[in-house]
């Protein structure tokens, strides 16, 4: 059986257990190791009941860890939760705090890094019927590092 | 031009502006008045983009106020976002407070109750497409309240 899925049909209440963990949810790591690039990532799914058409995540990025650089045709509603950081979203690059609201549009790269002295949490919702994250060529990524500020985001 | 309408395409960044507001997201009453009975009680939808198949909506209650007893087919996922107060949800009732995830299953009767001392705001998704809140008849009201904790949790 894969634990990675959340119960079909969550319980009603779900009482914080601590900051930005729940019962009855479990914390997985963010992807598969050596699927893509990331660093020091974790997800929780706390609805991913089927009766909805989305599900809403948590991810959480500790301190200088970094989410995947990727693109994909679904949208990605953001609600930061928890610390600071920087975004890239498309060819913006904007520092997100506790509450910011992120909209990353169909096939933007984004790429979410949280500060060196602080982790930088937040909810995702996403559709459930999705298509998969595309990761950048090499001259994608040249075309991007062009950006001095888009350059100086990514060594960061 | 109906301005409860959110932009369809939200920008991509909308930093908080204060403790859960937001630049760019309108501030609405919760429902028309006289509609349905509640008490103060404030709407903002975060993220209304159509290109997601649900929307994330912002809802604050004042320190005493209360949500609409209400049923429907449709699944709320919650979320508690600042301060705390006590939910109904079918026949259970509970205290919540901030990060608390609340599941409201189909058909279930529920309603959100501040403390008098504290505001009570929650995230809560839910599908664009989705069937019209119903109102308990006189009788499903008695029948309710003939529970002494869901009687005192409707009278508080």
């Amino acid at each position: 059986m894969d634990d990675t899925l959340p119960p079909i049909f969550p319980r009603t209440f779900r009482p914080a257990i601590g900051e930005c963990r729940w019962d009855g949810v479990a914390e997985h790591a963010y992807k598969e190791d050596g699927s893509a690039p990331f660093r020091s990532i974790t997800r929780q799914t706390l609805f991913g009941d089927p009766r909805l058409a989305c599900e809403l995540r948590y991810f959480e990025i500790a301190p200088g860890g970094y989410s995947t650089l990727e693109r994909h045709a679904h949208v990605h509603a953001v609600v930061i939760l928890r610390g600071h950081g920087m975004c890239l979203v498309g060819q913006a690059v904007c520092p997100v705090r506790s509450q910011d609201l992120i909209s990353i549009p169909p096939m933007a790269w984004h790429q979410f890094r949280a500060a060196v002295d602080a982790p930088l949490g937040f909810l995702c919702m996403v559709d459930h019927a999705r298509d998969r994250p595309q990761l950048p060529s090499e001259d994608e990524l040249e075309s991007l590092r062009r950006d001095p500020v888009i350059a100086s985001f990514l060594s960061s």
